[in-house]
């Protein structure tokens, strides 16, 4: 059994991952979906009530039905390095990829079905509050009087983008940045505007979660560090990243967490505050693990590696026979 | 409690559905995710561990707890209708909009989640199977060698878009056609390609489903019809679509198909053969449904109007409180 990682060419955090599968002698099968069609090929056969798929890459053949489970890290656009891209070569070629992939019965690092949703902040922060995680009062809005009102009852904002995303590069994520005082609002109606009550933060932490196993590092907030720094993805920092032990009751909340977002993967971003509470911010569930997993020392790629080689109990198999969910 | 309707602005076939429900006395707000930001508007507040948001469109607010059902009809791209456009702020709109309705607690026809992989032919066809819907020997492929040897098993075959979409126009839909016997396959290395043992069919059918009530039609295949128009969509035909009963097994294997896609509607088309099977062709989850209530006066936008108003026992609540499926 074979385990398949949809990725693009120069990924670092992969390339970790496939070490470990090849010590242990697991079967991998890499390969970018901008490469189909072209380096990549494939084809499946709906006959006689069955179905039989294959997938090449890299002159190497797999059979779909031979995968042991899909991760999906970084991949690119299909159909993006043929000699004429369209927008419609790339749709055929995503259906005809990961159409054929869903039936294949591969456990999956994350579902597509369930990634997706998952990068929706207004759902995080639905499932944040589900799970019971602690959650910054946050409001997300057009009406420039429900900014003012929030500000009035919470004077210490940031705003976000609600998507993430950068207005200019949409591959570029956008700083937190907090709100001045006299702000005007007006422009609210412009746009969806994500406002959070800003965390008067100890310490940032990042929590990373494969299946059952979680790694949580804590990155304290240096004492001459400017309060108008909020993001910890844009400051520059001395403070080294440090194996943290994660409370019980948040552990089981990040749990459920996972469960409910149906994510076999997902990294935590939490602000600590003068009182040891751990704040939800966000959980991106294609998130980096490399840089903490080189400061802690904590072996997050081997556990993905694990991850993707188990064909464990952990499993949840879907009324569809597909398997998606393994938190 | 409200319906919302999530449609543009000329929609004959949301009309028909809201005269019902205007004259069940139903609450219904309709608008189009186009006119967000701007003509809609949204706010949702996360506070003390609970959800309070709000939609307003056309001058009228809704409370996101206060919506009974969603449904997805041809909602427009989300502000796509501001002064300056983005890709950008369409995707903050979008996810602020269907973020926040995710988690309103309100059924969907269709939920998004399930709508997006319901659409790739790939998975339809697995669907199809594991459903025991009669299905013809499919192929799709980048391997001209597998689509030589295909064609050799079943020389008469039709070709089709994986995608269904038209390659100038992804909003047209692209007819399905036959296969010349003497057909050159090279071409297929440069895009998937779905090829399909042809059905000599003898008629066509439209089968609806609304949550648990199908309703079936049939157009027979005129006498002197071109063995060569084998898309029902693209062909004229004098002959009319008349109510026909579904055979219960039949019936049972497209419940069976809507429970695993998680889907409360669906618009099924299959091809009659001379022995009276009917044969799966495809399974559209938006499929118009207008044209056949007006030739078969089957009550279809009457059962819309009372899925969407019934809290019914039949809903399925998820392990998140959402309600996801109820076919």
């Amino acid at each position: 059994m074979t385990v398949l990682i949809l990725t693009c060419e120069q990924d670092v955090t992969a390339d970790m991952v496939v070490a470990h599968l090849n010590e242990a002698g697991v079967p991998v099968v890499r390969l970018d979906p901008a490469d189909l069609p072209g380096g990549v090929a494939l084809s499946g056969e709906y006959v006689h009530g069955g179905f039989r798929g294959h997938l090449s890459a890299g002159g190497r053949l797999v059979s779909m039905s031979g995968l042991r489970s899909v991760w999906v890290r970084r991949p690119g656009v299909p159909a993006t390095r043929v000699a004429e891209p369209s927008a419609w070569l790339t749709e055929e070629s995503s259906q005809a990829l990961y159409g054929m992939l869903r039936g294949a019965g591969a456990r999956w690092m994350n579902h597509p079905d369930a990634a997706r949703p998952a990068r929706h902040k207004p759902w995080q922060l639905h499932l944040a509050q589900r799970s019971r995680l602690p959650v910054p009062a946050t409001l997300i809005t057009t009406f420039p009087q429900a900014a003012r009102d929030f500000s009035e009852r919470f004077p210490d904002l940031v705003v976000k983008p609600v998507s993430g995303a950068h207005p200019q590069e949409p591959s570029q994520v956008v700083p937190t940045s907090r709100v001045a005082p006299d702000a005007d609002f007006t422009d609210v109606a412009y746009g969806p505007t994500l406002l959070q009550r800003r965390i008067a933060k100890r310490a940032d932490i990042r929590l990373t979660v494969v299946g059952d196993r979680i790694f949580a590092a804590r990155k304290a907030v240096a004492a001459d560090a400017d309060p108008d720094e909020v993001d910890v993805r844009f400051t520059t920092s001395a403070e080294p990243w440090r194996p943290v032990e994660a409370p019980p009751r948040l552990a089981d909340a990040v749990h459920t967490y996972l469960r409910l977002a149906e994510l076999a993967y997902g990294a935590f971003d939490f602000a600590e505050d003068s009182d040891g509470i751990w704040w939800f911010l966000e959980c991106n569930q294609s998130g980096q693990f490399g840089f903490v997993e080189i400061e802690t020392g904590q072996p997050i790629a081997r556990s993905v590696a694990e991850w993707l080689t188990d064909r464990a109990p952990e499993t949840d198999a879907h009324s569809d026979g597909s398997v998606r969910v393994a938190p």
